[in-house]
């Protein structure tokens, strides 16, 4: 199914205005303090289909912290540096537990299920870490971001970082864990550093849908023709998106919305309509399971109008 | 992307031969002893797609016991009974855990993580027959079967019932300790027959794939014209097999397979390419997480070849 | 230090007389619907010393249902019949967990950490069925209970073993899991029947203390001289009792009264003073673990006032 | 039952020839480097009974490194300094794990089972940490072990902190995970620091049976007549050694030895006789969960010599 430029943008515009007055908005993350001072009231939603076609509604220009969506990034550039080694440390199977348990990594020995929670994206840190001193890997994952969105504006928010490095405490027992089974190489230090800094990033839903293009255009960029990564690892990492990028509640949004999609608890999702566009979404207030409340209910509105589910039309 | 008649059956025929001469076969599934005496050499694949062409290769007129593969019908049918109110009785998150595992009930109070899982399959069984009397309950089954196939020679195997309810304690475990949280209302024995006899009910890979048909197509089969279900709950039941449709290997099915998907220890994969085919495929031997070893192959390399992931060209 | 008969009188008294005068109670079970018809009011206290000196008080002779302390019973017969290979069914340290929880058998294959939580002691009535026939089996734990308390008169409540056949869904649970693993050989029915029979067996406090005596004495009835088992072999179903004796609460249980003890959900307590005395206490409220509330109190104030501990004066 | 001095002393005497000769030694702790270094073919045992005398035998004046067996002092010095507000902190149950698991954390809050297992110790430091400097407080410690075992030559191994220090990783975790429920008030270095201090004070046999004597007798040591705990405390310290201080080998420990007693994974073993005596032994090869295989079998040897068993004659 083909949508007109028109089309999309009305329906991208009716769902802004339908989120902006919704009173349920889900409760921002208050464990990293910088977090908890965004305005819950937020909402910012930008397609970019095949052709380019941008359509934005509501605050689509507000940079926010994109947390753990930077994992879909970081993974992206490991296999670029090792390849499919990566799995040795990693899995890519649903959890079945919430983003930040540390029960599952008992049971197998330091291996984290996969990349997208934290553990997991903690030790893909650790294998860019392998290949880069510290600031020269925080560096080269900046970069990524500012070329895949086009935008060498895009800055790390330094006081969301600090904020993180004071309270992290949780992150630093999954790292000093996997420490302890040898799936982390590098100092536990240097890995959180960069983890957090990764993290800290700040975007707009305009930088970060363009920036995920290339998973909805077999691994290229359509406009610039920069080919990111093959064909089919933008299909792979889509997969994992699918059945791991939500935590907990990646089975609730793939039965909603119905497409590959990654959310970070700053409340922002990036989701990828494969062949039809990449799409970012951003509102503060989380649900139960750590991602954001209304985020996913515009996604769900968005495919249903659209007919965009990959689970059929 | 559409594949004509006669490539569709090219490829299909060329897989059913390298699957054929593979000598890695996985291990045929020995703790229901009757499924311990299948020929490990088999192997069928029946492919239907949009336009009703059947391509078949292998021994796609074997009948095979469908075992877990029942769950999707057992989740459409209940479905259509109780409605959404299902969902209170089971989730649809994937577990991170082995099929028959008993842990995950104790954390969450008998409340089964998702329906294609054994308890959760139990539980769905039980909505069947709060409708039914225990013996009208599972003809409803078969009946439902015959009709999807369209073929009423479809019969259960008793040797295979029999052999489950002599051995299946596990199973037996999982019943009584739902029904101690009040997740299972009717008597423990009755839904325990009802389930493992829809389990042992045997299809060939052409009966299967034609079964499947709705769930490709919007909830209709797109000969017959018959419709099975509304479009959203195809697309829903096809976002939980993805998820949820490979025990702890559903991940590794994403990512290599790319579709959605149901297996069963009898060594058979129902597999849906939304808006393209149906596909069921046969192999008796198991990998570590239960599903048909060469049966996931055989799909990999279908998908590959035509094109067809969800994820993306 | 020795205690005189009067002294152990007037202090057994007194802690009747404070028990009762509690407003703190407990609550009483009511997962086997038949037990909370108890009166919450009801307090019991018998202590029998070497000499045979019976200090008693409040409701000593009004039988409730001994539930879980049959378990060092069965355990005491079994290991007569079986000698220690019984060990190899069933572990003997504390489990950190629930008195029915499930997990931990997923994890060790089935075997039960100790005889003493259910899952343990169902598999030690499995060893006692394996060498009698169900009724036999369940005649043979009546008499040793009837002989070691002196009192032909011990019976079973029907009324309670019926109201848990027909609701132990947990137990029918543990026992069919363990079975899958091979740990139990006879039927699951069989088994549950005489496990639940035994559990319903009634005596007052009186009866209880002097079938415990074994348990002070090294393995003899000091008044009928009757030797029941080896030293050795008391002083470790002691060790057992201290470690495992009260469930999740068994550490609680030594830190505050410092004796080998074991509750049953009907609200009793049998406790051993080595060397000192057989006690036998009854209150049917409950605290978090499943213990008695005030029977353990009434043990703490005895065993501070007559400085019984085995761990110090 | 008293023993004679002679009695005691050709007993040990005995043991220690019995426990050089035995070809089965277990295996030597590797996971901290600088222990791997210890002879293996080192036995040690030394009994102190009530009147002062000491039966000594092989290696008693030779150092080595009490690891966990201070755990029993620093919490002895955190009642004195905080009282039972402590067990706020830390519970007194068995863990039914290993000593270094963190699964237990997860479904707790933080909050560790008992005093015994590493993630405890490490809230106990982090309680006198509160109280004190860092350096202060491992000064403090170090004294009170001078003290009791009335011996100022009492040192820390510093090559053993240190290479704790290096490899630590899995304590490091545990002191994470529980800071981020907060339930570790001071930075997690210097409580790392502190703790990994701690467990690398060297001392004898003979020193380590002289430090614990105040436990064998109502807090009280007998022969300087100075008191170091209220007996009812001492009492409860020893109630948690036999619940907790073996790991999850403190069932086995209660079954075979019958006294409370502490294990390090240095191989040594603190126990106590309540009334009786203060006994160590040391033999570096541990069993399969983490405890000294000969120290146990020569305690179980001794207690049933000298019918010192707690759970009866």
């Amino acid at each position: 199914m083909n949508t007109s430029a028109s089309r999309l943008e009305s329906v991208v515009r009716e769902i802004a205005e339908e989120m902006r007055a919704r009173p349920d908005r889900g409760e921002v993350a208050t464990y990293i303090p910088e977090l908890a001072r965004v305005d819950p009231g937020a909402f910012g939603l930008v397609v970019i289909d095949a052709d380019g076609t941008v359509a934005a509604g509501g605050d689509s220009d507000v940079p926010f912290s994109i947390q753990s969506i930077s994992k879909v990034f970081t993974l992206t550039l490991a296999l670029g540096m090792v390849g499919d080694r990566l799995w040795r440390r990693v899995g890519r199977e649903p959890s079945g537990s919430p983003f930040n348990s540390i029960v599952q990594l008992e049971y197998e020995r330091g291996i984290p299920r996969n990349p997208f929670i934290n553990a997991g994206a903690i030790a893909v840190t650790d294998l860019i870490l392998s290949r880069h001193k510290p600031r020269e890997a925080l560096g080269e994952i900046l970069r990524f971001m500012q070329v895949l969105a086009q935008d060498s504006s895009i800055v790390i928010d330094e006081a969301v970082a600090a904020s993180e490095q004071r309270t992290g405490f949780r992150n630093g027992a999954l790292a000093h864990y996997m420490k302890s089974f040898g799936v982390i190489e590098n100092p536990v230090e240097y890995v959180l550093g960069v983890y957090f800094h990764h993290c800290a990033i700040a975007m707009t839903c305009r930088q970060l849908a363009t920036a995920g293009r290339f998973l909805a255009h077999a691994g290229r960029d359509p406009t610039t023709g920069h080919s990111v990564v093959p064909p089919e690892r933008a299909r792979r990492i889509n997969a994992v998106m699918l059945t791991c990028g939500h935590y907990d509640g990646s089975g609730e949004f793939a039965y909603r919305v119905g497409l590959p999609g990654k959310s970070g608890v700053g409340g922002g999702i990036l989701a990828v309509a494969p062949g039809k566009a990449s799409i970012a979404v951003w509102s503060p207030g989380l649900d139960a399971a750590g991602n954001s409340h209304l985020g996913r209910i515009a996604l769900e509105a968005l495919t249903r109008r659209l007919g965009w589910s990959i689970f059929g039309v």
